[in-house]
């Protein structure tokens, strides 16, 4: 059942690829003021929601087992405090490089897992756990991720003109 | 393999059942004045999103072989016209009521299949590009549109005050 697991693969890239790219394509067309809009009246900034992806793939690093995150410090400001918290954000810039850094690295390190390797365990729940709930798998992680990021996405749509 | 295949109609089942209920716990608490706002300024309504949804969501059941459309007269209101078309919408609790058959007409014929029969073909796909094309699937269908109500349930958030 090799072909399955490729098809599998293809499936979950493939999403997660498309994704990325329609975000890619919107964030880049954005101005760094556009990009410090709300994306509607009292909700998140751009700024933060960008942020706030980059930060929630960042973590998939560890969380799939490929390699320690590039940007720990963004998990403070963008996951475990609020867009209107005091702190201090990092600029658009550098929230974009970031963006594009971590999805690059992300990208490669899943291209390269075979369709087996999908199926394995992830790194928040224990062998024991994963014999009995084999569904908890990096597999699952892509997917799930890309609906997170289609979540926001079609929020941060609201940025364009 | 055949757990493998139980095991990717567990992850694309509950992915989609994730979304479907977050979906219902936010328009049933939207009253109809909410569901007729638009989710940000000159952006779509809640109702056309909420029609939107159902009629994609219609479309599966022929597109995955299930059964014919139960609302096919959505389409032409809600997938080939615009939100600010001159057509005349259904209501309200109109919309509400086709929203929550297609969903649960749709996940018990879903539930209902095997996991091999999720690695078959789709409907818009011939035989012989599927033989090419392998991952253009049912499984591929329901992820892709669990990505798509993810997108548009990101913007109907905004309805809640």
């Amino acid at each position: 059942m090799n072909n399955t697991n490729n098809t599998l693969k293809k499936i979950a890239l493939d999403g997660w690829n498309t994704q990325i790219t329609r975000a890619n394509k919107l964030i880049d067309g954005l101005t760094d003021e556009q990009l410090l809009h709300e994306v509607a009246p009292s909700r998140n900034s751009g700024l933060y929601l960008l942020g706030h992806l980059t930060a929630v793939h960042d973590a998939m690093l560890p969380l799939m087992d490929l390699c320690e995150k590039l940007h720990p410090e963004m998990e403070e400001v963008f996951i475990k405090n609020p867009d209107k918290s005091s702190l201090q954000k990092p600029s658009a810039k550098q929230v974009r490089e970031n963006w594009h850094q971590v999805n690059t690295h992300l990208t490669q390190k899943m291209e390269a897992l075979s369709g087996e390797q999908l199926l394995d365990k992830h790194n928040s729940v224990s062998a024991e756990d994963f014999e009995k709930e084999p569904h908890r798998n990096k597999l699952n992680i892509i997917i799930g991720r890309t609906g997170h990021l289609a979540y926001h996405l079609g929020q941060m749509a609201f940025l364009k003109k």
